[in-house]
């Protein structure tokens, strides 16, 4: 049962990842530190930050508060080395074709290759293009962010609505909410991805036609989500304005596919490129950033690229003791293969970094939650782990309960920027101050956790009686040994967020690189859809259904029936 | 390790619920059904939809796409009587004192309990007064949205901002949310919870002092985020209106300190009570939803009390195997525990819903995130999982890649309404019925799976070369059998969306019985708060600290250094 075995299962021996003599230490070695409790060894080593800890620019991790010691870390780097995880990094910056069930390189590193050296796909060097792409944003987002661009009635731009799905939302959004306090005055941006037309309806009706800019994108421009907004939005337009050739000026395109684009209304000049070499959940680099260039300017959307080419310099030539995206792809495998955890939460003390989780979401999940490595093997081993969150301190106050006292183990990733850019002091306190103190007091208490002698005796101190002591003591008891990651930078502006998106995206790719496993292809996105459309014209044709099986047969009759009821 | 053992272990015994019988008869169940196909058991049972489906209302539960067949659900259903669950749901009706460590009764039931029947606690029926809050919100929401009560310059309130954490914040929020379609027009509302001063900064920039209505949710008036953003938006009133008498017109309190909401300046009539028998996660029935009562109408708020009390009743009544919030109970404990399934995600296919998965967080992870039972042992058998979830069809494009081909079981509840209130259709489609068609695909996807012959045969149709036939081949068979729960309503309306809060409430509430711990306290929040407020002294001081571990003295030291240099 776990991992799922497939009916079609054709790897019956040991893969060569159980197999590794790293990993075999390891399985050794968790026996003997599996119950060891963090609260004796910071008290017998005080030097464990110093041993695990590493920074990039500003950016600490501490990952000091995890159930390993010396030895642990020692064999954990010692799996990057036999899985040769270095030598796939080299290939995949150097855009060797390691996406091998597409047949084609990884190349968002190019994108933010602020260096400009040289990056060859098929012996072309791709950077030229890259770099007039770029061109292409800063010309016209500055032409419209200082009004020489505006709507078909001279209007100003007020709005910008970015159309797209998965990773033509995911992360041009997540940048976009981050980066609210560096946005233009006057200037706000949407997002439309659901094909629920409650998220389009909702969003038109709190912007112009005469002051909007709609992009939409999707690199083959028939995305069927992007492309049925993106006509309702249309459809909208030429309702409010009744004037077709006023598509060209408030429509943009991110995509490949010029002629659907120009089939749509939109000019030549307003479509803006990119490749086959770069995913949608890593293309936040490339055009389909346009609406955070729009919002914050092309200036900060280039520091976002430097940021994550800084990360990408240090993923490259930081030893694997101090490399920041390895340590945590290997915490992530230490913990979810020998402790069985399932899942791993980030929570972000930043009310601007809400979406974060929901972006990382897509990225890890999306490229690591394979169950077939590269060989076309099905894997004996776990592999990509669910990632959820909210913001803290908010969510103290919802699950972090089941973080104390429950029966699961999450391993917790928390974030927070040393400064605010909204102080905010009242008699009761710093309010920025009091977010801090509760990042450091919650991966503090979720390590030390609070013993039966400890809970009892401020009970007691507390004056309770002895009746009720007896009752609520063991509900105060904690059994600690939580494991945290703390990262902590010094704000959060665009540098920085470039910065954690990009090692968030090698944590991942580490992970995938020890699994043996591709993680730039979504083929289980296919399948869905492919039924999806099956079942969109028997729905369409409103007639009972017996075409499926028996719950979704039953499930549909009576979905047509409310909505014939109440049409 | 799993699940974590408690230092202080008394329990060595084995537990009552793996002692009974209906468990044990599980745990041989289990082994002979682990490996059975959802797709063979639907091609050999043409009975499954009506064997294992139910409705309330219009709410239809489709629980057929689940791994279990005849002899499980009898096994399942024997669990409930063998613990009890309904002598413990009638003590929760009846007012006794269930939660066992508060020494109180959970009677968030009575809050909706429109049949009016007394309900007594320590002798004295509550009813009355719940009625009595009841009427004032009425009176009071009445009044604001009718314009009779006005902002200190006569302007009309245009914005209600409620400010709470937890069960102050997520309950309303989610209502207000998903009602938006039926919200005055001209009235918008905010909820600010994060301590995090961004969070309150950005929600004044969008309104104005004059016509906004502050509503501060607090029990006991002293919750710390609460009470900072409370004193903020005060400030920020006074320094925009030079007025501190008129912070009686604009803020109002949901509490039971009347002492600390007049220093703070609000008038006895707009106080609003609730009591302690209502859990903080369970208050949005009580005068915590009275941003909904304004935003929506008491009319409204009473549609969503109705629609929790035909719930209430439902779970109340019907037999065990028609019970909706006891079926979906079981099945989750039969994933939890037998197959190991962490995890559970609710996908709502409503935009207006996208919050729905952060209150179920809280309302389920806080409840039952719990190691102790109820005579105060360990447990020996995993409690509440871990939930998480956003709206489809979005995530489809984010994380289904991992329910389809990852190594992790994630057992999804997919909602969706029959109906939407905001229909586009356009040249390539209806929107809505592509919702629809995505919420049966995907659940028909997933349970059916794709074979390697049928994978095959479509590569070959396609016309692919063999050899990249080879390659791309066992990326596209899908092992299939991941369980869904298909909930089918109307439309999203109050009525519904109370039917459905109080199906989670009961679900959680079943599960809490079966594992035998206490579903109503959450202590796992105190101490935390606790240690944050030490550490908030020593940030406060701005020195240097050796006070903690070596892990939190350099995180904090750090931090110290980073808004020293740039303050």
């Amino acid at each position: 049962m776990f991992p799922q075995k497939n009916r079609n299962d054709v790897n019956t021996i040991m893969s060569t990842l159980i197999q590794s003599p790293a990993w075999q230490a390891l399985q050794a070695h968790f026996k003997s530190i599996k119950n060891t409790s963090m609260r004796d060894m910071f008290a017998q080593d005080n030097q464990r930050f110093n041993k695990f800890s590493t920074q990039m620019d500003d950016i600490l991790l501490d990952f000091s508060k995890n159930r390993i010691n010396d030895e642990t870390f020692k064999l954990l780097c010692e799996l990057v080395r036999e899985r040769h995880v270095f030598d796939w990094r080299d290939k995949m910056f150097a855009g060797e074709a390691i996406n091998i069930s597409e047949f084609r390189p990884a190349l968002h590193t190019a994108l933010r290759n602020r260096s400009n050296t040289p990056v060859f796909v098929e012996g072309e060097n791709v950077m030229p293009k890259i770099n007039r792409v770029l061109a292409q944003m800063r010309y016209f987002s500055g032409r419209i962010r200082g009004g020489h661009l505006r709507g078909y009635s001279g209007h100003l731009f007020k709005d910008i609505v970015n159309i797209g799905i998965g990773g033509s939302d995911l992360g041009p959004h997540v940048v976009c909410d981050s980066m609210k306090p560096y946005a233009q005055r006057g200037l706000d941006v949407h997002f439309v991805s659901n094909v629920d037309p409650t998220h389009l309806t909702e969003i038109l009706k709190r912007v112009q036609p005469e002051s909007t800019l709609f992009i939409v994108s999707s690199k083959s421009f028939t995305t069927q989500e992007t492309m049925l907004n993106a006509h309702s939005a249309r459809n909208w337009f030429i309702n409010h304005t009744n004037d077709k050739k006023a598509i060209a000026r408030h429509f943009v395109a991110v995509t490949t596919n010029r002629e659907k684009a120009t089939e749509f209304g939109i000019l030549e000049e307003n479509m803006f490129e990119f490749w086959d070499w770069v995913g949608g959940r890593y293309s936040l680099w490339s055009a389909i950033g346009l609406p955070i260039a729009l919002y914050i300017g092309m200036d900060r959307f280039e520091q976002l690229l430097d940021g994550a080419h800084a990360m990408d310099q240090h993923f490259k030539t930081a030893p694997i003791e101090k490399n920041m995206p390895v340590i945590m792809a290997l915490l992530g495998i230490w913990y979810s293969h020998f402790f069985a955890a399932q899942s791993y939460a980030v929570i972000s003390y930043n009310q601007y970094l809400r979406r974060f989780s929901a972006f990382l979401q897509q990225l890890d999940m999306e490229s690591n939650g394979k169950t077939i490595n590269r060989q076309g093997q099905q894997v004996d081993y776990t592999t990509g782990p669910i990632v959820w969150g909210e913001t803290g301190s908010n969510c103290q106050h919802a699950f972090f309960q089941l973080f104390h006292q429950g029966t699961r183990l999450v391993p917790v990733d928390f974030l927070i920027p040393a400064n605010t850019c909204n102080p905010l002091r009242n008699k009761l306190g710093n309010q920025h101050e009091v977010l801090l103190a509760n990042f450091f007091a919650q991966t503090r208490a979720l390590m030390r956790g609070k013993t039966e002698a400890e809970a009892l005796a401020e009970l007691e101190a507390s004056g309770m009686a002895a009746e009720k002591i007896k009752a609520v003591l063991p509900h105060k008891i904690f059994a600690g040994n939580k494991p945290t990651n703390s990262i902590i930078f010094e704000r959060l502006d665009a540098r920085t967020l470039g910065s954690l998106i990009a090692l968030y995206e090698h944590k991942v790719f580490v992970q995938g690189i020890i699994w043996n496993i591709n993680s730039f292809d979504q083929w289980g996105v296919e399948y869905g859809k492919q039924m999806a459309s099956d079942i969109e014209n028997v729905i369409a044709e409103g007639k009972e259904t017996q075409r499926y099986d028996d719950s979704t047969n039953h499930l549909m009759n009576y979905c047509r029936l409310l909505r014939a009821e109440f049409p």
